[in-house]
């Protein structure tokens, strides 16, 4: 568990640099991230490149005892660059290439880019490869962010054909498999086909999806490219990605796989006042983020590169970019510390040692002021590292609860949403909080994952899946909840032939005829062990001879077993959600704690760790014989406890 | 009455096809439409055609004595016709293509195009015409779906300057007509004439209506290519067009004269989730759709093809393309079709027999589940083939009401709004809904068929009137509502010289001096018989010598008639509405009855039906004679009845 | 104090001038505007000019001894013209051109487009400039209006370089005022420099900030062309421009410096529409418009041309252009006539004098109607007319109270608002509406005009200042109020060094280290005087030695004052925003009277005009000695009275 943070030599006075870094050490920081915006500086012309400065500011780091992770600088292309090569802009829907005097304005399918990616990347890491301090490499930064998966230039169109033509070998089997003999848009080739933009109505879903896998492939592939370079050149050190909040438009699970760690950049403050969270919910974590964010990502980043996990930005004050900016409770920038620590973090690093007096965020703040006076985490920090000192934490941690979660089912819910606002993201989110909030521990994975060990497995919402996850499911033994949608296309995004579940019909037997989507306001009344419930925006209409164990009024069941295989046909009200999950967890014989609400935990080795995410105090229940290792059975707004659990 | 079916055998294979026939047959249905999607199966590269699939089709179908409605394949062009000449396609207002890979690609104006469907409608024309199980053709597919009736290509512009010189003869004519001395926007030649797009602000209202003429005719002549060819083939056959609900791109009336029948399709439910309808209503009839829509469409497009009406597609359950997509109250589907029949329908066809897996709307139901099982709908339709058969209609059907709607109206209205939210297509169904829901049968027609024999004629809003209406509305010697707006333009988009209502000031004599539009929430307060009544939207001043029936509270006459003339100054909250329609048939003799909230009646020859739009049981007052051919007083949710009347 | 209107004789048949200009006369208007919208028909070809029309019209004008304002008809340069040379058309941000069809499609920065306005206002000033009648000259229409202001033309990038090159001597400087080695923007040469637009994420904020500078000087010296040649033809005739409301996208201190009149188009009804009103000003104002609109413009308008100011354009009636258009209540427009002269209105001239019935503001009501007779309006212009010529005013007017405004403010603010809906716009609207409540008499001045003999200096918001800005304020010794983000920026965008406020600081010891912005509804309770008031929208966190005047609960200042400068760090409650003022106005010895709501009063000489905005009436507070020369202590709805002041 280690304290780092963001910096930028090239921003600041070199004169600066020894008295910064004396500061970090002296704050108890052991890594600095710098370089990943740094390529105009570096190579201000083709070929003429400038590392001294580079060197120095290394050098000045690593001679106080800091590591380094070093970021490729290829998020930003500079101007020559672009002028040189304008085919490198990625290209918007309406085919108009976006412009530079931002970030991330690169196609990921510019061949042309790759080659400069290569190039930049290839004499970076020949020249810091070997340093001892330079412990980690950061490929790029943040791919994706401001929605730049996805692009239309002709680069990418290119890149689309001979995708298709690999994955289905005949025209004729893309035709079958897309259903194109609807609305007659049968193809004689693999040039004749577009990316599925600007048509006059929604295009094929199956082509979307398949560009959807397409642009995914291709950010996995463009990273690839760079890790190889520095894992040739960096043999020791890890290579890392900084992956961002509710980003889904490529497939993280398949990055991950190909980085020593998924790292990611954590922002509660700003994805609370720019995410879908309710009016109410933005009011009362106003200043704390909402309690399950940071979480969910932490265990689902967790899960992308073998468990292991650092924030490489930790919000630690106001930013700049949200719609609302503003400051944390005081002490919360301790807690998402010590969250982030919980929930497996090796890392947590803060975004940035200085707030930039310039630029677009400017208005970011970070650990001291544009004037060089520290800002208000700076003392949090300071308590955090002295903590870190003292505490000793023993044991391993496991969760019990295994939340699968799949890149793809978001492409296809969002590809046919059917009702407007359905995602299968919030749904997933949903399923996590009521988790959490009955106190489980859980692991967010992939489809592909193990599932061995776990004592309870949540599917939110998997429209398709791989042939053996029937059988996988099946060989556990432990109970499993399917949540709608689950099963409810084949991969080439068409109706099962059997009706949805599809294969999965094999653990439960049911089918699915008809979908119906609710909007806000409409829902059904379910009784469900004598209890009224709303069921919202989707509902299912099930057929099965099983006895359903709850159902609408007019007996529509929603919710069926058969051994300890549940499906869950409909968008549960969140008391109903919750006992749903009770009862799954009473079969898998979990035990489980009501928080208080805004309270969350998380267990880390021997250690119980309380998040009051509350913009007001809250005292734990009296439990007499509890070790208090941090904080005390009162816990302040915004603030953490830890006491001892004895096994 | 008949029951027909969309299928596309194309879509299954082979082998099914006769199986499915049978069923159709043994569901009690006599039409089946076919072929409106298939031109990439049929001419897979130019001149290779493959018709031995639809013979065979056909044939199956023809065998079993299923009639046949052959859909002219022209709304979707496959993609090599596109690629051969991009021209084809339509262009958004900002110049950019609207590309392959939905429907509705091409540009109503392109030569090219109509070149290729008078080609593909000949072969086919003259390969299917004589066959005796075709008994009608469709052109193309719902005309103006996705928005696709206004497209800004260079085939398009061209043609609007062809247009032009056709109207004008001179552009100096034009300069007058349109006011282009305004803003210094005198023209030289036809030549310099853009489509009216893309302007800094609002383009002259005259150019933007011509616009809109201009389109419209192009969709007429577009259709008139197909409909002559087909007659020329298929001189026995009808010639139909399926229009869509609330679809005023075009003139309806003008492309239906050149038919045998106006179709149309009906999505009641997708169409109150997309459609104007207040939360309120969309809460109430979520799973029936609004009580007027089907209606209405059915009354208005009896009016376009000299009363001769079908539904060739009628929703069966939950849609894909809406909002949301609930499914409709167990019965709905039988009320609709019978409400259909009530309202002059020959034919009920359900779109579609299957559903499809795949494409873009394999989550809109049909008749049949794509595992080939019954859907929902299937009973339904089964029992109203039941009933068609025992049922026994004598006598003619006569609406005592004309409403008169023109599409010019809702151009002119769509141009110059005035009041942001106004449109004359929610007024004139409005008061379309005040009338029924006061019992009477009301005929939607143009402004030009004859309103002779109607014991009440409703103009909701005709800014444009011909020549000849003030005499004509002048012989009729029935009352007649004449609503706000009207007579307030020329021809040309000017205000008329005498002021509105220009002409129509020979029957009753005022002037409207001015205008206000008023936001939501501001009103003004009317008596009308010592009652208090708000009025809302839209207050017009009206100098008059006339005494008015209703004044605001500052005295501004708002309802004025002079024998039988009425006008209407401003749009009435609904309460008010009814009063003015109410004594307005009192003035007309004619006998008027509150049907309970949410109902509607509907006579055809001797039975009255009634159709119960809400989502609980009603009770229809008793009445001891009455003899119920369908249902009983209590009429469930979504459900109807029908009795005889003794005249 | 004159009247006058504007009048477009092109429009009309040439023998109805004549009566018209008698009825001009009749009324008692003095002034006439024509031309600004006439250049295709003064030059329907190149150098085909037709004068003759325009000097009958202006004879006819002149016989009858009205005085004329001859329009530049630069905002409308005819077809032909773009034609010939299409880079006249301003370009959108995604690089479309905008089309010919409406008005002010040109582009400021087409250096064509100037030779063009060069070579027409040159004949035409040579022609009219020695014209005796030819009292003013208007230079084009409305800058700015339908968003023309910015333009993303090659002609504009072009000119953008240059200036950049003239503003920073070298690409370095550049770079280092902009801080474009932040995401590694570094440039190496003014040509590789595009304008700020369609980036992947927002642009460097001194580059907008640059382009915003750049476009509004484009205007400044577009101006200056036309001025330069009207003065040189015309040396006795006042050259005015007309400006429009909450119009900020160009400096129209700058722009109004090289007029001899700052003239601009209140339209009250209209702007409340379309302005930023909550939903209840709405209401209650629908036929007043807001009580501080016209106000506020006729006090910022008064400071841009030494204290020259008029009415150009005065709505008389309902207007076509905003979302809703209800009339003016009866007497609003004689209210607004005379609060423009209690304001130092030299002129108020009504749009205009007959509404037209062709062109795209048909539906905009004038004096008279289309077919000749009077509107609404006609008579309270009479009265006014009439009223002006019984009243003597004596006696000069000396506002008390400075309230600075910038435009450069505004630019700063939009580009990083911080907070979603953060405006300095509004924010010295709501201080000018806070102190005009209280009853105060306000000058709304730029920086960098003289604040001498002011008792009271509020400067709501002004990012940057100039060097020698501290010093004058310290030179005052009046009250100076300092509103948030004052002094937060340096003229390049940056953080000052010393931390916000910057070189202010030495005003009052204090200096933001960090800003919080808060969503809707989110607010923070502060304790004034033992009250309690919430503060909203944004929060600065002060340090400071000062002992805050108002804290919030957790202790945080945010109103301090050291001697006479006071800085408020947030944006209050209109409530407690009233209680700030209220102090600074005890502090300056100004009596304060606050007046009923919705009235506004305004004092003219040695009288003292009271407006009611209300549309219900109000009594004026007794005070038995006052003499009404206009009116009396009852004020009807929307109506006026004017007292004598006995000093």
């Amino acid at each position: 568990m280690k304290l780092g943070v963001c910096y930028y030599p090239e921003q600041w006075p070199e004169e600066q640099w020894a008295k910064d870094a004396d500061e970090m050490v002296s704050l108890g920081l052991q890594l600095v991230r710098i370089g990943e915006f740094s390529w105009s500086r570096i190579e201000s012309e083709r070929n003429q490149f400038t590392w001294e400065w580079l060197d120095r500011a290394i050098q000045v780091l690593a001679a106080r005892g800091l590591n380094i992770v070093l970021g490729s600088p290829t998020a930003c292309p500079p101007r020559w660059l672009i002028d040189e090569c304008p085919e490198i802009l990625a290209t918007d829907e309406y085919g108009n290439p976006r412009k530079f005097g931002s970030r991330r304005h690169y196609c990921f399918s510019s061949r042309r880019y790759r080659e400069e990616c290569e190039r930049i990347v290839t004499v970076m890491a020949q020249r810091y490869g070997g340093h001892p301090a330079v412990v980690a490499w950061q490929t790029d930064n943040e791919y994706g962010c401001h929605e730049t998966t996805l692009s239309y230039s002709k680069s990418a169109a290119d890149a689309f054909r001979d995708w298709l033509a690999e994955r289905y070998k005949s025209v004729e089997q893309l035709n079958e498999s897309w259903g194109t003999v609807f609305w007659s848009q049968e193809y004689q080739s693999f040039g004749e086909i577009d990316p599925p933009v600007a048509t006059v109505t929604e295009a094929n879903p199956a082509h979307q999806l398949d560009y959807r896998r397409f642009a995914s492939d291709e950010v996995v592939s463009f990273n690839q490219l760079q890790v190889k370079i520095i894992r040739h050149c960096a043999p020791n050190a890890d290579v890392i990605h900084n992956f961002m909040g509710f980003s889904t438009d490529f497939d993280h699970h398949e990055v991950g796989r190909d980085l020593d760690v998924s790292t990611w950049d954590s922002y509660p403050l700003g994805f609370l006042e720019q995410g879908w969270f309710s009016e109410k919910e933005k009011q009362a974590y106003l200043r704390q983020g909402h309690p399950d964010f940071a979480a969910f990502h932490h265990d689902l980043y967790r899960g992308c590169s073998n468990g292991r996990m650092w924030v490489m930005e930790q919000q630690p004050g106001p930013v700049n970019w949200a719609p609302y900016n503003p400051a944390p409770l005081p002490g919360m920038v301790r807690t998402w510390t010590w969250e982030a620590f919980a929930h497996g973090a090796e890392v947590v690093s803060y975004f940035r040692w200085r707030q930039a007096p310039f630029g677009q965020e400017q208005m970011h703040s970070g650990l001291n002021l544009p004037n060089g006076d520290r800002d208000t985490a700076f003392d949090e920090v300071l308590q955090v590292a002295q903590e870190l000192e003292e505490l000793t934490i023993t044991g391993s941690t496991i969760a019990p609860v295994a939340l699968v979660w799949s890149y793809q089912a978001q492409w296809i819910t969002q590809i046919q949403p059917q009702g407007e606002n359905f995602s299968s993201l919030i749904w997933a989110y949903t399923c996590y909080s009521v988790l959490r909030e009955i106190g489980l521990d859980v692991d967010i994975v992939s489809p592909q994952a193990s599932l061995e060990g776990y004592q309870l497995v949540v599917c939110p919402c998997l429209p398709t899946v791989d042939e053996s996850f029937p059988s996988t499911l099946a060989s556990l033994d432990v109970p499993v909840l399917l949540g709608m949608r689950t099963g409810s296309k084949t991969e080439n995004y068409q109706i099962p032939r059997e009706l949805p579940p599809g294969p999965l019909s094999s653990l439960i037997p049911l089918k699915v005829s008809r979908v119906e989507s609710l909007r806000p306001g409409a829902s059904e009344a379910v009784v469900y062990e004598g209890k009224h419930y709303q069921v919202e925006q989707w509902l299912e209409w099930v057929d099965s001879d099983l006895l359903p164990l709850a159902s609408t009024e007019d007996g529509k069941g929603v919710w069926f077993h058969h051994n300890k295989v549940h499906y869950l046909a409909t968008w549960p009200e969140p008391g109903f959600l919750r006992e749903v999950m009770l009862r799954l967890c009473k079969q898998a014989g979990l035990a489980v704690g009501v928080l208080p609400e805004g309270a969350r935990s998380r267990r880390l080795g021997d250690l119980q760790f309380v998040f009051n995410y509350n913009n007001h105090a809250i005292r734990l229940p009296d439990n007499g014989g509890r070790v208090f290792r941090l904080g005390q059975p009162e816990i302040p707004a915004g603030g953490i406890a830890a006491y001892k659990i004895n096994d």
